[in-house]
């Protein structure tokens, strides 16, 4: 299988010898400046994986914040911008986002607000980043522990795909970027779907990234500030964010993004089940394939009412009602069921008893 | 002269009945909740004027902030998108962007970043809004003092130019927004600067505004995100930003906006004929109208090294050089001229030896 540049909104998405395509890009670019944004973590295990590249460029600086979703704060933001400003950024400066997540979320959403916009593009260093955060487009970062309540709809200038940087990472992490990949077979490709569940999971191949990129790539393209079909990619979002903010504010230890949006799948497959035609086969094979691959986490019936707050708190939603994406059948979803308190009870207490 | 509802980057300008207008747009876009965000001054004396229009509605709140330039700072914006929070607005509200430029760039931050962009309307109290801020879609917020350094450029959704909230404005405030108005005939239309020139300036009739409008419009319309043309507007601004923040920073009483840009467009204008051919009678022109109007204000020797590095760190300009918008004739002007050092401290001496 060849993995060609992939095309997306005006931007492409570089697979082959994308450290290289970096180099070359900033060169074409005649930037005034350009800012290397990165976490501790990623300082540590990536950043040496390419600052050779730039030994000749003497027009760049590192800004170097903590890893971890707290740095996504409105506050993290504006140490940005302010460093962004002693370094001297002009509107001809570019901002490379080399991190996970919460780098090119935020990353994202201060250069398209510093000076009304400035270029940036994504070095994803993380599987979730690489098939999720990097394409699409969506900045975001916290307020009061309010997930990307404030963000851009911004397209970065390129996104360059490096399989090298997933060797660092822990198997937790690629698990969390493993249950976006299996989203993407459930609302769009059976096939990819099957294959996924056959491979090699504890080492993604690349050409499994590949066709999960192609995917949601696709479905963004449609549909690129989330008007209507690209609410598909919201699949186990509603119920998985609820849950995945839940644990973040009482865990000591709290789930990864991946682990909770399984959960939300489970449960999701389960309304889907009860209201969109999904067959009692097909609920069973992904209840088994996910609760195989994911650490069993215990959903008590007392933070019920809790999690349905948080769902009707998501920025998704409008007048208190809960609107989930379902499945069909694997391969197939459909967008915008209003789900009432009683099927959220049940599809949670359907996962609790597995 | 007719003043027709003016079309502008997918969303209208009205004028006649702009209060009527309003209150049926809100009507006809079903929002869920909409919020009217507004200074103490407008909560005032602009408010009242169109509270009992919105009788009928239940799901409205009054956001309101102090007044002044202060309230531009980012820490306000968080004051502000923690109300949206606090008031469950979705991304079915509204932002109704009630006062004077403050208000419309700070309030069009806001909404366009919640939730990754909520709609937003402006309804200018001031003469300088109506005819600046309101239209062009900048958005912005000031961080340390820096003026606009963050923002977006995004379209409000309708802009509602009403005349009698003019009546409240105490006459410095009117020469503020003049000086805008002066700028638009010099840039654009000899005619409209002839004709300003012979009005009675202390209450600017509604043609005249609507003129300014018209102009302003149609040149952001023709480069909305300032890749070239849009560039004509800055005439006057390279100087008289500097001004305008070196006043801010030092004196008790600083200038308004206007009054800096009445004497940037002295020092502009000196520039312009020493470099693109506006004849001495034109300099001299510009010269006495503006002097005539706006009262002396003492610019020393002593704060030029200063002035020239704020116009270094002016967001317009990069690698450190002074690019400036001049004039060829009085209703033409002429983009991207680099200024020097020297240059740009005799414009001034020129000013100050008035």
């Amino acid at each position: 299988m060849i993995m060609k540049t992939i095309q997306s909104d005006n931007y492409p998405i570089y697979f082959d010898n994308s450290v290289d395509e970096l180099v070359k890009f900033v060169k074409k670019g005649h930037y005034s400046r350009f800012f290397i944004l990165t976490d501790d973590n990623t300082a540590k295990y990536c950043l040496p994986m390419i600052k050779d590249h730039f030994a000749g460029f003497d027009n760049f600086d590192i800004l170097e914040i903590n890893a971890g979703e707290e740095s996504k704060d409105i506050d993290f933001c504006i140490g940005i911008w302010r460093m962004l400003i002693d370094f001297g950024a002009d509107r001809k400066s570019l901002l490379i986002n080399l991190g996970g997540g919460v780098i090119s979320d935020m990353g994202g959403f201060a250069a398209s607000t510093f000076k009304r916009g400035i270029d940036f593009v994504h070095v994803p260093t993380t599987l979730l980043s690489q098939v999720d955060a990097s394409v699409g487009g969506k900045t975001g970062i916290d307020i009061d522990s309010i997930k990307n309540i404030i963000g851009t709809f911004t397209q970065p200038k390129a996104v360059f795909i490096a399989y090298d940087f997933l060797d660092s990472l822990p198997p937790r992490q690629i698990l969390s970027g493993l249950a976006e990949m299996f989203k993407h077979g459930l609302i769009a490709d059976a096939a990819y779907w099957e294959e996924l569940k056959k491979s090699d999971l504890r080492h993604p191949a690349p050409e499994l990234i590949y066709r999960s990129i192609e995917i949601k790539n696709k479905v963004v393209m449609e549909d690129p500030t989330e008007q209507g079909f690209r609410k598909c990619l919201n699949f186990g979002h509603t119920i998985g964010h609820a849950i995945e903010t839940n644990s973040l504010i009482n865990d000591e230890n709290p789930l990864s993004h991946g682990e909770a949006i399984a959960i939300g799948m489970i449960c999701e497959a389960y309304l889907s089940h009860q209201k969109t035609g999904l067959s009692e086969n097909e609920l069973t094979e992904i209840t088994n394939v996910l609760s195989n691959l994911y650490p069993k986490y215990p959903v008590e019936e007392s933070s019920f009412s809790n999690l349905f707050t948080l769902m009707q708190k998501d920025k998704k939603n409008h007048n208190g009602k809960v609107n989930c994406t379902l499945l069909s059948h694997i391969g197939q979803c459909s967008i915008d069921h209003i789900c009432t308190v009683y099927e959220l009870y049940e599809s949670l207490r359907y996962y609790a008893a597995l």
